[in-house]
């Protein structure tokens, strides 16, 4: 089975490689794109992407959208991380995290697939933690280097691909998202 | 003349108000929304309301919307201006701006507007200025209270609605807005 994920993200692209090839997946970026909303949550984000795909007949594709949420920044970056990655970047993060003591986070992931017969699938999984008080390491992307996942003493961006993976909102939800559809199709 | 503003900031309705009844047009809250999408410009929030609403055979509406860009946060808060209001407040514009000497930032205001016949107006003004050190007065709404406008050393939650207006970005777009109206119809 051959699915087209919508993304510019070549790190996206190997995590989604990485855990669906071995379900005989194959994941190929493809050169489509929809509408992202604002919204409180990562779900309406995907929800609205979907609804905009199926009315222009697109199919066997999957996409997602995560964000890191703070708990002390009132769920800040949120539904906006690559945007607020790209503009505050982790130094902007560690800075608005200065001084404060609860610096717990979750990273969350939302993945939406369309099916070539018009069947939707939608999972969202996340993984908890905390915000580190520097960057550490160079692996992963985005806020990678300041996530300490819960039970770790490494950032994200210490840990390779098959180390983070088992572990983090993406490689979780993946998998959910494997589950589910194998639930809908023979893969 | 009667235009319908969508709205839920009673501020903003404040503004309008003000500008726009010494030209004849009423202004009413209307009970209706659009679809904000995640943008790098303002007008392209406002295009692709206006576009939402147009579907929706919706007309003699108005809608804007506004955004703090601050240039050494490479536009920062922009077209998010509003949720980051929400979740950081001035003080996290602040401290991201501690020790950080250029402090030039604008208000960019852009307004859409349907008329009933289905005519587009879309105006964009703005107003260059700086970010305070702290916050100071309790007018208006938003990051008013730590942006000082040029010429200025108030901010602009320290000038009245009649001090505010002549000089801000909503003010400005208010009225690039009604001389494009004027053009259009007989007010």
């Amino acid at each position: 089975m051959k699915l087209g994920l919508i993304t510019s993200n070549e790190g996206k692209l190997r995590e989604f490689r990485s855990e669906l090839s071995r379900l005989g997946i194959e994941v190929a970026r493809v050169d489509e794109s929809c509408e992202e909303i604002q919204a409180d949550t990562i779900e309406e984000v995907i929800q609205y992407c979907l609804k905009d795909l199926k009315s222009r007949g697109v199919g066997d594709v999957i996409l997602d959208d995560s964000g890191l949420f703070i708990d002390s920044l009132e769920g800040f970056p949120g539904v906006y991380s690559s945007y607020v990655y790209k503009t505050l970047g982790c130094k902007g993060i560690l800075k608005l995290m200065d001084k404060i003591s609860d610096r717990r986070a979750h990273f969350s992931c939302c993945i939406g697939c369309i099916l070539g017969d018009g069947q939707e699938i939608v999972v969202t999984e996340k993984v908890e933690g905390r915000i580190g008080t520097e960057e550490r390491g160079d692996k992963g992307f985005g806020f990678d280097p300041i996530f300490i996942p819960e039970g770790d003493s490494r950032t994200f961006a210490e840990m390779s691909i098959e180390g983070k993976n088992p572990i983090s909102h993406r490689g979780r939800a993946i998998r959910a998202f494997a589950l589910a559809l194998r639930k809908k199709v023979e893969v």
